[in-house]
């Protein structure tokens, strides 16, 4: 028998394996490269992936890099609410990892932000016991993921490939953007299934 | 109706994109990395994927760059008769690019090795006309494939995913290695299928 999947990572990537380009921000992951609508299959296409979204929000915790929260990087400013509306689909306690204290925020509908200062495993910690029998979600971004992958901590990872490369890697500078995969040791992984729809590659891997 | 496929790549790369690590070669691509046995599902666990495999070999031309052929880059030793041995899976023209001239070579089995100094549109041309009404197929590696990604010559790609991250961009250094879409600008395709077996994802692209 399979062991249980507890840990689950979503994250969306171009081709070339990019969560988010130089300016990051979610609701535009390239900045001014409209080309790359990294997120259509979660939100104008939502229609064609509906078990794949439906496996993201059935997680009973949350854990996500701050990045996927605000676009600062500071101090907070306390009036910032998050990206996801007054409302977030979470539904679910969700664990920021962030290097400034606040006090939790609590949203309409289940879902309770909590700011972890001290790192992924901590954060972690606090999601399993949030999430008691259910199942823990990283969120992302790809640094996050990359610092669990690195970790070995996922169980279950999902890659929602977007049909597009995203031209950061021309040249010798420095992408400057989140590439997934980024330091992380050779890695083996379990492929489990694969589907496309006309606007996202949908790939399942576990760990062996 | 769709447009005719008349140009084909096929590449196998690793999770993080890399077709080859620091020392290419094909037979052990990574070098000292067993850790990612990039080429299994061509060889050991070909029964998983005749169709794929068979897709590769149905061209009427083909064009490899040097490594595929050759582990030197410098002038020609004239015994070295390329990876393939004497009777090579290809059974067609070749138009391998190099810098050095050599004349063709002629081996059992109707694969011709024919040696283009002049780049990759002189090669494609050479191929296009070898090819009559069928297709040309590029064999890779990484680099020949992200030049003609750029030139937007390439009808339908496909990627054979070997589920392993290789582990080459850790840290600010260099990696050494080909990737897949280095140097390649902004690009979109289109989801065409998505298979997974045991060893291996195929995905197949094609041109909008």
């Amino acid at each position: 028998m399979d062991p249980p999947v507890r840990v689950t990572a979503d994250i969306g990537v171009t081709l070339d394996g990019f969560g988010a380009g130089p300016r990051q921000c979610l609701e535009r992951p390239f900045g001014d490269l409209d080309q790359a609508p990294l997120h259509a299959w979660m939100f104008d296409r939502a229609d064609e992936s509906p078990e794949e979204i439906a496996g993201i929000l059935e997680a009973k915790a949350y854990v996500m890099g701050r990045n996927m929260f605000s676009p600062d990087r500071g101090p907070w400013d306390l009036s910032w609410r998050g990206w996801w509306g007054e409302e977030p689909p979470y539904r679910a306690p969700v664990f920021v990892l962030t290097h400034h204290p606040r006090p939790p925020l609590e949203m309409t509908g289940g879902t309770t932000f909590h700011f972890v200062t001290d790192g992924l495993d901590s954060a972690l910690q606090q999601a399993r016991a949030a999430a008691g029998d259910g199942t823990v979600a990283i969120a992302g971004g790809a640094t996050t993921i990359n610092a669990a992958l690195a970790a070995g901590v996922i169980d279950e990872l999902r890659l929602h490939v977007a049909p597009y490369s995203s031209g950061l890697a021309v040249g010798a500078v420095p992408h400057g953007g989140s590439r997934l995969f980024d330091d992380v040791p050779v890695l083996g992984l379990v492929p489990v299934s694969a589907r496309s729809t006309p606007h996202v590659t949908h790939l399942t891997y576990r760990r062996p």
